[in-house]
């Protein structure tokens, strides 16, 4: 992964957002900037440096892991330390007037903004930055896109292993552990999110979780999980038909097929994520469907399962070119049933390409 | 369990804390309270009332878990409805002068108090509150014992299964693997933290999550599971030798075998967590041993797997009855092996009980 280029690109970032350094400690931003993995880590990025600070248990694999930025193994937590480096250098960061520092308002704890204020010297002025990693993580590069792709393939044999085990009388927690057994022993790192797999008229339960239930005689079972492959996660969601379906039930899955078709056919560079989501929803109003559409239509991901763009009504970003997100409409009909199907995409020059390979088709088991 | 109990035990805390009201936001805290288990809820705690705030995709499982507590369904995030309803009831909370609101300050992020003093009128005061809600949770009610118990129980048959699996040239994962099958299909939600599996020099790493690597013929394998079974958490280690173990492994085996006996025998209701600490640590230092021990002795669990109190030399806490721990010292020689012996304990009122069932021998494979 290119960890020098990425904090390069944040390091150019800081004096428009008037910034005389930034403290990036939650760990998946920390991760991003210089690949450490472990669970101690903050980074400091400054116009001329970044610099790693860890603590004891994490030498020889800070050593092994941290590319791009200069290593500091300290007895303090790694902001602590990181504040202690800061005063200490606070005359390179500006010679008059106060120093600003960028923290990272959406994971900084008060306790921690309190321990960093007690920390650095009297010259600091301790702000909330702008969600900068988060911006430069929402555009993938090759190698981010690779491990995606990696981790959606490992998805799609999961999808297959459920299908071999989905019958009526088999519990959903039964369901969910032959496909956890085989993301294990296929190199995952663990499942990117509770799984659901949801019977009947638990099926419209949005996060349905794999439950103790046998699955019914008939009914549809959705099937929404994740792998964590080399760090990136895989997010799919496929709904099939146990027994046979009913006009009504063919209709709905029908339209949230359609619904799914028409806001990916949208996703393309320059669009704004809102008309992705109005794509989906115009779908399901002409089939009297929106009122059951009671979620937004995706999400980036990447090292975490949910990243920035949110992919719904009211938020404002634009798609660009190398961005990997979700596209998930559902329809969910309380007490009765209900269908979701998801692909991850990721956006390219000329518009989209599902790295989701499993059929879409209603599969009745 | 006694959510109306816990949430006015912590009503009547409030005032000699110099509160008005308590903001609880952190989950396991809130689900303490009140038993709701989903990703969107805040609870208000105030002398008279606890008022549970979630969004529109919760009120039907609201309505079906939460006891003890005043449901509100609000279409803003639960720390902004329940701010709004602060600011709406501030005459009954304090007549005259500022009202004083504790967030708590370890969970709570810096965007989230700012959000919150926006949407509070001007006449409250946000503090950071003491770890109230955690230090009722430290001390495990009888309902919270048996669950502690059971998931204790289903994390011994694990052990039993990983010691049918271990054998040389079975990777680390196949072992982790089938334990999370049989941990998944006993009904467990998850497991409690990424499973250890460490094996010959691996062992060395205290938090060796299970790799691809196949065992080699000789040496340790640490294994430190644990499940979560209706919400509560289980965490044993055991270490076990495959092939034959020479003199020094055996006696690293037994130094940390009496190390863990000794800091056991010193668990007891108004004993210091430093002296149990101290009792692992000095059997490990007669034995030139404790430059090895590279971590503390243990920490509570109960819905997480580390809660107060942590057993370690700089911590202040006294053990009470009713408290569960871990007792856990290791001893790792870089490069070479480690060994880790792990149980969970209840602290009683004559002394402690071991829920871990588990042989502490050196088991040889």
């Amino acid at each position: 992964m290119d960890y020098s280029g990425r904090s390069r690109e944040l390091r150019e970032s800081l004096a428009e957002n008037r910034l005389d350094a930034l403290l990036v400690s939650h760990l998946p931003n920390v991760r991003y900037l210089c690949g450490f993995t472990g669970s101690a880590g903050a980074i400091v990025v400054t116009p001329k440096a970044a610099v790693f600070f860890t603590d004891g248990r994490y030498t020889a694999q800070a050593r092994e892991e941290v590319y791009g930025s200069r290593i500091k193994v300290d007895k303090n937590a790694p902001v602590i330390a990181a504040a202690h480096w800061l005063s200490r250098n606070s005359a390179k960061l500006r010679r008059k007037g106060p120093i600003r520092i960028g923290i990272e308002g959406n994971y900084f704890t008060v306790s921690s903004r309190e321990a960093l204020a007690k920390s650095l010297s009297w010259n600091f002025r301790i702000s909330v930055a702008p969600p900068l990693v988060e911006r430069l993580r929402a555009v993938k590069d090759a190698e981010e896109i690779q491990a995606l792709r990696a981790a959606a393939e490992l998805g799609g044999k999961l999808f297959d292993r459920a299908l071999e085990i989905i019958r009526p009388g088999v519990r959903e927690i039964e369901v969910a552990a032959e496909m956890e057994y085989l993301a294990r022993t296929s190199g995952a790192q663990e499942m990117s999110f509770p799984t659901i797999i949801a019977s009947g008229p638990r099926s419209a339960l949005p996060h349905g979780r794999a439950s103790p239930a046998p699955i019914p005689a008939s009914g549809f079972v959705v099937c929404d999980f994740g792998v964590i492959l080399s760090g990136y996660c895989s997010d799919v969601t496929r709904s099939v038909y146990v027994g046979t379906p009913k006009p009504a039930a063919r209709h709905t899955y029908k339209a949230v097929r359609r619904a799914q078709s028409a806001a990916l056919e949208a996703v393309r560079p320059g669009v704004a994520v809102s008309a992705v989501d109005h794509a989906a929803r115009r779908v399901l109003k002409s089939e009297r469907l929106a009122q059951y559409f009671s979620h937004s239509t995706g999400h980036g991901l990447g090292l975490e399962i949910h990243e920035t763009p949110r992919i719904a009504a009211k938020q404002t970003d634009v798609l660009h070119a190398g961005m990997v997100i979700t596209i998930e409409p559902g329809v969910y009909i309380p007490g009765e049933w209900g269908v979701r199907i998801e692909d991850t995409v990721l956006v390219t020059e000329n518009g989209s390409e599902v790295l989701t390979s499993t059929s879409k088709k209603l599969i009745t088991l």
